[in-house]
């Protein structure tokens, strides 16, 4: 079954330089961390790879959590509080809404990408200190957060921005340098990037980067990075070489890019309802449960595996599947794509065109 | 520097079996597992270590996470919330804590190893559902909660018990297999254990393992498990290469817990206070946060690497040293540990018989 649901955006797990990554960390350092990166869990592998992150990303410094999860639960934590306002987008991946509900901080929702009422919220705040959170491309609609305008907002009124580049590291930017590097916002003392290392890098774990003060932050407060063992070796070196493989071939991101864009026009050829992707995921809407998951078995008796997201996922009524476009998608998994596409659209009459 | 700090406590990480189990799966399944267990996420090898973890433990069935934090997070999460009361161990470890804190339950803190208060606070609840959650073996003291008597509480009053087994699991019982086995828990419908992979069993990753109706409920409402990329598969071959260990050396454990018995007496006959150590984890009782940093010091004039655990993370008055009796720890070690323990006495002058 061809794989069209998978995170690996650049098609990296398998690749033979990031199993000799994985391998050569193992054997070197062992299978596990053993313990707190505060106390034995830190090899001379996580201080590179906290450093070569930051490199990558043009932040100042960076350190690696053991997931994504926890980056995000780490991050938000460590930077708000009671007396801080959060100000999170009502699409934000699911690690960013328990990290405001573990915050202790108010919460603020606003609308999805709405740039104003991020700075509506700020503006009419009483607390002194306040965060904003996003997605840098939200998980199953695949679209970019307003980035610039946040960041504006953010500086505005004083506030940090914390910007997760789950979906857009390795796939985003030049050379997949990420989405707050597209937009110009690398190094900003005043944005905060977390990471997973197990989407377009093809490993596990996370990370935070930022300033050297949000590091100190999550040193000292970080309870996720605190009490949770170190990331485990081989996924260190995994993570290391697939850094290796980006900026050996800086193009791979593009071709990802590419490929999610056919993969849309396919689906708005059929005249199926879909999103221009910003980095690799493109859903294709198709309105009730029901018709999702039949779509989704149609595509399966082609061979695909793909994504299907149902309401309490998505909202009521955006019922979807989700595409994932990976670098080593062939052209004959396009062509069944289109042929699957084809049979959804005849078998539910669901059309735009319809 | 020799280690008793770390809690690989079998000391497997540079195992070359688990070195080889974690070069198998990475060869095999790749570096990363790509996506969500529920989506992509799952290997032939996630099942077999479901499986093998719930074999291992003696229960009905398992799901593995991708660090314990985690699986904490979900088991909580997922058989509690509003309308329901949690009762919790006020020396529980942090992701309990902020498990509670997500819950949304109503939640009681009780005071350490205290059945009689678990009892009370299930009787006096207005909520119709309940759960108590305790560490079995606990962080930093490495005393046993009294499980028997939190399960007659428990049952007594119609709440389940989550018992999180990250210190326990391959030190503690016949064979390693956690203190749930040893107080003849294993299997019960209403006990739920978690466990971390990344201590004695040398890798990373975490599970919960419980009746089928405590799997059903976490993969239909655990938000770290449904939102969490899988554990990468080298983790996954490295803790299953691990179980092979243990299976084949059922001795293991009980070695490790003759050392902690031996360092734990060591700095009794030092004259320091410490206390028996149900598993791994040796605390030497200092008093004041500087007294256990100098103490750690002296420590690492002698080669020794200690944990020195101060406030927040310990009460006030009860800084520490921590240290872990690894399976490996030498004779050398525990003589060096001899000299550093009798000058740390000297030095401050302190000791119990002062």
């Amino acid at each position: 079954m061809a794989d069209l649901a998978s995170n690996d955006y650049l098609g990296l797990s398998g690749d033979p330089r990031l199993v000799e990554g994985a391998v050569a960390a193992a054997r070197a350092w062992g299978t596990g961390s053993s313990g707190s990166r505060l106390v034995t869990g830190t090899t001379a592998l996580h201080a590179e790879l906290d450093r070569r992150l930051a490199a990558f990303t043009g932040s100042t410094a960076g350190l690696v959590f053991s997931s994504g999860f926890l980056a995000n639960l780490g991050a938000v934590t460590a930077l708000s509080g009671p007396g801080t306002l959060v100000v999170s987008d009502q699409v934000n991946h699911a690690s960013i809404v328990d990290a405001c509900r573990l915050s202790r901080a108010r919460v603020a929702i606003v609308p999805h990408r709405d740039a104003a009422a991020v700075e509506r919220a700020l503006a009419e705040r009483d607390e002194e200190h306040a965060v904003v959170v996003t997605d840098a491309v939200f998980s199953v609609d695949g679209d970019l957060a307003p980035l610039a305008e946040l960041h504006r907002a953010a500086r505005a009124h004083g506030a940090l921005l914390v910007i997760d580049e789950a979906h857009a590291l390795g796939v985003v930017g030049d050379g997949g340098r990420g989405a707050a590097h597209a937009a110009g916002l690398a190094g900003e003392p005043d944005v905060v990037l977390t990471l997973t290392l197990s989407k377009s890098l093809a490993s596990q774990g996370g990370a935070v980067l930022g300033a050297p003060e949000v590091v100190q932050a999550l040193l000292d407060t970080g309870r996720s990075f605190i009490f949770d063992t170190g990331l485990n070796p081989p996924a260190v070196g995994a993570a290391l070489a697939a850094l290796d493989v980006l900026e050996a071939d800086p193009d791979l991101p593009a071709r990802a890019r590419a490929t999610a864009r056919r993969m849309a026009n396919l689906a708005a050829g059929s005249g199926l309802e879909t999103a221009d992707p910003a980095a690799a995921v493109v859903p294709v809407f198709l309105g009730e449960p029901d018709t999702a998951v039949h779509a989704a078995g149609i595509c399966a008796e082609h061979g695909l595996r793909v994504g299907c997201f149902r309401p309490p996922s998505v909202p009521k009524g955006r019922a979807c599947l989700r595409l994932t476009a990976r670098a080593t998608v062939s052209e004959a998994d396009l062509t069944r794509l289109r042929a699957a596409l084809a049979e959804v659209v005849h078998s539910t009459g669901r059309s735009l065109h319809a």
